[in-house]
């Protein structure tokens, strides 16, 4: 996958430069030709940063391999416009949250002239604020062999950690991890600023957990909530049990195991 | 608070030797002479390991210092039998996970004649592996003066963080802290074991922070959620903006802003 010749460099295009499309050109950067695309206004100055070329999509789908970026609302857009530049032999590489619905449409949409594989780095620009090394990728090779040297590039060049597996394996796993943390998240956010002060060790690391996910997308989490075909489950599994505790816990109080009697 | 002279060292008797009360033993024994009551059988192995001298309730409340470490449901009835017990001067302190309530208990039970703080440290056997240094512990002055004692040897002699407040103080903050806490713990201990293989960064600490209470005892849980003055509003508030939450998301569902089409 990756180019060891300084003439002719191996071409990688991003399409949809958001936080995660720059902070795979930071790490992608010396080991590809980069070029990427992306609708939003502003980002010639962090692209000249990183040393990437803001191209049209039409362009940047000519490289030698493609990193969709793009977010859930228009992943299929942006597929079907590649499908039509991409050039014979191309690397197709999705990154996004969830990969059933996304790998299908790759395989429905993708001419069979190129290779697919869908991923999905278990990390973001919080939890890559001190480097990459040791984080978890998974890999769901799905269309042809080129997968295996990915998966090979990703664990020597970038030091991650691989796990290959099916689409469908990936979003069971996903709708609890992702699922949970951010259903979580969400609601803790809205019950206001948390407190500090007076914190355990346990209330800490969930502060800490909530803060990595707070400023991710909106996307993120629609992809995370609504593009899981699992994620129902899950979160009606989540507010089922969260309704039976908040029931057992009325139930117990209306027999009072302590009370503060009068003086 | 603590004695120097090693003659005639202060005494200090642990009321209460679960848990909490050995941990407190293994950092106070090179402080004060202790010794320890508790109804349970099978204790005299790690009674004697951590050097405590296991006592009768009445002989435990004849010490020059008192620690309180019953649980909630048999706290009243203790402190009533160490107020007929204990010495004129001597100094009560408890260590439960609400403040209010025992305080108030320990107001109206325990003679004029001795002095009372009511104190939590906000930590416990899993999070004080690896030794208790700057873990943090919440003072709160009930009866007399020496308080201030207290929190200077608790600074200085265990290094540990000490924050002075009110019980009412105290119990809004730790409804919030604890409760939400343990709420979610035991809310997703439910839904099984989970996932440790493609887990992200925030997953992982949300885990970690479950792990650390999983194993508490029932008792702090009870005493967080029913004698927790504050518990109820909390619980509610995270009950309602989780149905809220989920009735959100199911209208979001209704129409998908990603569905795969036949194909």
């Amino acid at each position: 996958m990756n180019s060891t010749s300084r003439n002719q460099r191996t071409s990688l295009g991003i399409v949809g430069f958001g936080a995660f499309g720059q902070l795979a050109a930071l790490h992608l950067g010396k080991h590809f030709e980069l070029s990427a695309y992306d609708p939003s206004p502003g980002l010639a100055e962090v692209a000249r940063k990183l040393g990437v070329t803001l191209a049209p999509l039409h362009t940047v789908s000519q490289a030698d391999v493609i990193l969709v970026a793009a977010p859930v609302s228009s992943f299929e857009q942006v597929v079907s416009e590649i499908a039509v530049a991409c050039k014979p032999g191309a690397l197709i590489v999705d990154v996004g949250s969830v990969k059933v619905i996304p790998s299908e449409i790759m395989r429905r949409l993708l001419p069979n002239c190129v290779d697919i594989v869908a991923t999905h780095p278990l990390f973001g620009p919080q939890s890559a604020g001190t480097g990459i090394e040791g984080l978890k990728v998974v890999v769901c090779p799905i269309r042809g062999r080129r997968h295996a040297r990915m998966a090979a590039f990703l664990r020597k060049a970038l030091r991650l950690t691989v796990i290959v597996t099916t689409p469908e394996a990936h979003d069971k796993e996903a709708a609890v991890v992702q699922g949970l943390t951010h259903l979580i998240a969400k609601v803790l956010l809205r019950m206001g600023p948390l407190p500090t002060h007076m914190t355990t060790k346990s209330f800490d690391l969930l502060s800490e957990a909530i803060s990595m996910v707070q400023h991710d997308a909106p996307e993120v989490f629609e992809a995370i909530e609504m593009a899981n075909p699992y994620a129902e489950t899950v979160r009606r599994r989540f507010f089922d049990l969260a309704a039976g505790l908040s029931v057992e816990l009325d139930t117990a109080s209306a027999t009072p195991l302590l009370q503060e009697r009068g003086h």
